[in-house]
């Protein structure tokens, strides 16, 4: 029995590394599609690394190799110490001692990367097939495009070989290959994943990118790969003031019916569906202009931004003239004739059009936009490459320039077709866009998952829970709540005589009782925000866990409890409200 | 009796705008120096604003008009509506109707502005001998120069005629010629203060500047024009985890001895002299190798990223050929002959340097160097005006290219003569730079003073005070203190039997006491990690103070209390362990 045809298998039951891979290379054989791969491990080197990840986990436990027995694909612009990086341009190839640092994270957790995967050549291209390895097929369609620039990756993962794969996005690569393939995928904000060793192909607006068939699996291979290389000149550490979650009640700005003119008939309709189910499920819809982000797009390849993939890779064009793809090389020849002030004028200009965007961006908790206008038939990108490619990026061209978080996920599908939209928010608010994308798109809710801004956890016992009247106070700070706590057996409940109503918690030494509360975790820099609120007699302090932990949790000054009601026998605010 | 011969006179006592224009006026004519200004309102009409702003000054009061009657002076690439704009290069001259929004704000505050003042054309240039309005004398010694391109300003400033100047800096324009001319000038991170109605000179890494006589004014004045202009996309918010102070014994890399070799012999000496004087103050000096930095500086001009000069005016070189300075055109045609390729290439540079920055100021409080190398003579600007402009840039140049932030402030004078220094720090550590130079430079401390990143008060009373064994726990996080609080006569301190011992404050219904603490202002993003540091029992409350006010401050949990001594009869912790 093939172990993968659980597609949704989450990632914590795959702690047989041996098993993991012999299932891979039974699914590659099962699924016949050579052109995912520039170079795949072999079978037996492939049950090497598994073996010592097995010595690994025997050694050290399963805790220290959360990842152990994943098995993963690299696309072909990342490099894997060993094997060749490619580019899909051989004649640029050579052999990586080191693996960049996002892959060397994911082997150091207990990953197994089995092969390199074919791409547009360069990173150049949203189609697939652009690469003289062939064009990827569709992992659902063969007659469709895979998507691209991260072609393979994508129906590695799509078909089930992997459980993820790393990709690389700077005009969507990250995001229109997971849209055509039924895959979540996860576009970080810029310089959130660390990029060295990975080949630039707009160095300023690059970043590496995550597939997965679910948002949890995602979460966590990007969790991994997330934070500061010091040696990384563009590597960022997570703003201290991002959100942990999005709003209970969300608001997405969608796009106006004027900026959806590109999108084919059938992706019109599965948009709407999914605009549909979104209204059900209770979401708010703002018709938003989209036109100045639209506009900004243009600039990737249209305008001087494109000498940013000529400094990148424009000394290969002429080392292979026959493997090189012509349109990849047009483009990537564009850059060389423009000026210095050209570029100058073109990145103004985008400095101007970020600030529409945090307009378009202010009131609502992302923007929700078709991945691509349409699906395209690889003879129809063969018969027309430039411009069917372009019209491909149309909904994702902008975001790396205007330095936007994305992550794209699978839609409500009208014709049995692969559809997909992409949540899109300001730099930093990957954490609130998965935490939407679960709850709203996907049935994968966000608590306890993965890939977090840092934070600092509060025990709430009374007017802060979920539902009572100063919740908003930490949801508005974008806080998110990790379920129920209960304290110690130290403890006694008042009943303050406060507006609104609230309980105090006072530790006592003797006739204590546990009461139980919540637990939210708050953007870190938002702690000093949340204490601005706080009024007496409330007090912060450490509050003492029926686990043996402690947490910073709400207490009371003693005055305040002398004549409140004692509520300690309800062992919980919400219990003392339903039965007063 | 001129009013302005007290040149360190707070600002606070200049609610007198009629006469403080009136002694302007005087001033301006005592010294004549008719060069500094490129136009100068007539005394008539300052006079006129002068009454307007009395006017307000009556119907509002003092309050709403905190620089009413301060007289300040507007470098002329910077708009005051009404009067012409020109880059020192008369055929590009306009008169916008708004003020630029920097100029609005201080008119706003009660401000005068009552001219713009002379510059190097199209602030390119750190000399003041760039034109055609004259090159401006330097305030001390007219055979010097004055520095630019803020040339105008820094000597209005001076020479006492106005308590501040609007400069601007992109290659150290704001700070070459505060160091020339004995002044203050602060050099904010690149966007604190907003760029609108400016005229750019290299966009991505200009900023308007401040100059004055004295910190404190420095440090008022260009609080006023901080903040975020949500029309200007190169507005940038504080980052909310920027210092307020710098340590309390601080630490400064200096440059190493090969390092200074551009310096003049009498420039060594006064470094010298200066680190002297900071060693005696016990500050900790670290000889750093600053080579990354000044190899980065000499992208300024020597590479493609002076096509930002070509961007902003070089449309403008072929307007006036007669006025045009042939050193400016030279520099600013430059640019044009640059491609894409070759400024993608230098910012990718800049990119890295900025990295090496981090670790040259990597557990230091700010790096400290001569502000320029030398003071050049007007006839040796003119003599060889390209090389002597580059050489005084040696050690300002690189700061806006790697986002740092700079105060420039006078140091110890060797030969009688002006000599400069300057701080500099990461984005966003414009206070701990400003706290320092007041502390370590001037005699200026910092408590209250203007011009902090956002911070939230906590009020402490016993192991976090001043001198106490867990102050390090707020000064490690750049907080402040601001000085001693008593709280409301509501409150009873018990000595804990804590490690360290630490003072428990309840409130009291009756018998309470007034107790004595400390209140740190804390960098308002740091205030969660600060409270991860909280030890039962000690919570933090919400305190009333004597004033009437609240603060949130520590308190303890009742139970600590039971059994521990009542100390309240000593009035605070620092009395009791004295008495003890």
């Amino acid at each position: 029995m093939n172990t993968n045809n659980d597609l949704t298998r989450p990632l914590s039951s795959t702690a047989d590394p041996i098993g993991r891979v012999e299932a891979a290379y039974e699914r590659i054989a099962a699924v016949d599609r050579p052109e995912i791969w520039i170079t795949l491990r072999t079978r037996e080197d492939a049950l090497a690394i598994a073996r010592e990840v097995q010595t690994r986990l025997d050694h050290d436990g399963a805790d220290s190799l959360p990842l152990a027995g994943t098995v993963v694909a690299v696309k072909d612009n990342i490099d894997v110490a060993g094997l060749p990086t490619t580019c899909a341009a051989p004649a640029t190839s050579y052999v990586p001692e080191l693996s960049a640092t996002a892959v060397a994270r994911l082997e150091e957790a207990g990953a197994i990367a089995i092969g390199k995967t074919n791409l547009d050549q360069f990173a150049t291209g949203l189609v697939g097939t652009r690469s003289p390895y062939g064009a990827v097929r569709n992992a659902f369609d063969p007659d469709l495009i895979s998507g691209g620039s991260s072609s393979g990756s994508a129906v590695a993962t799509a078909l089930g070989i992997v459980d993820a794969a790393l990709g690389t996005d700077t005009a969507g690569s990250g995001r229109v290959p997971a849209a055509f393939n039924r895959l979540v995928g996860i576009k970080p904000t810029l310089g959130l994943v660390p990029a060295r060793g990975m080949v630039p192909a707009a160095p300023s607006y690059d970043t590496i990118t995550v597939f997965a068939r679910t948002l949890t699996t995602a979460r966590t291979i990007v969790d991994t790969i997330t934070g500061v290389d010091p040696l990384d000149a563009t590597s960022r550490a997570w703003d201290p003031t991002a959100p942990v979650a999005a709003s209970p009640s969300p608001r997405l700005a969608v796009a106006q019916a004027h900026n959806l003119s590109p999108l084919s008939p059938a992706w019109q309709d599965s948009y709407d569906r999914t605009l549909d189910s979104l209204r059900q499920a209770g979401v708010e819809l703002i018709e938003t202009d989209i036109t100045p982000l639209l506009d900004a797009a243009k600039l990737l390849y249209e305008g001087a931004i494109v000498a940013e993939r000529t400094y990148a890779v424009g000394r290969h064009l002429d080392t292979d003239p026959e493997r090189a793809d012509p349109s990849v090389t047009a483009i990537i020849r564009g850059g060389g004739d423009k000026t210095a002030v050209n570029l100058v004028a073109d990145q103004q200009s985008l400095r101007r059009a970020a600030l529409t965007a945090q307009t378009v961006l202010a009131d609502v908790d992302a923007l929700l936009l078709p991945t691509a206008p349409g699906h395209p038939r690889i003879d129809e990108v063969q018969a027309d490459p430039i411009a069917v490619n372009s019209w491909v990026g149309t909904y994702t061209n902008f975001v790396n320039l205007l330095d936007l978080a994305a992550i794209a996920v699978p839609g409500t599908e009208a014709d049995g077709a692969p559809f997909g939209v992409t949540l899109i928010g300001p730099a930093f608010s990957d954490a609130a866009l998965a935490d939407l994308a679960g709850r709203m798109l996907l049935d994968e809710p966000s608590v306890d998952a993965a890939w977090n801004p840092p934070t600092i956890d509060i025990a709430v016992f009374g007017a802060h829970m979920t539902g009572q009247p100063l919740n908003g106070q930490l949801t508005d700070l974008g806080a998110v709540c990790r379920g129920t706590i209960t304290t110690a057996p130290t403890y006694r409940l008042h009943a303050l005589p406060t507006t609104p109503p609230k309980p105090g918690l006072v530790r006592v030494g003797s006739g204590g009782a546990a009461i139980t509360g919540e637990r939210w975790s708050i953007p870190a820099a938002h702690v000093g925000n949340f204490l601005t609120g706080l009024a007496a007699p409330m007090t912060v302090g450490v509050v003492e866990l029926d686990t043996g932990d402690t947490a910073l949790g709400f207490l009371c000054e003693p005055l305040a409890t002398m004549d409140a009601p004692d509520i300690t026998s309800a062992g919980s605010w919400a219990t003392y409200l339903a039965t007063r």
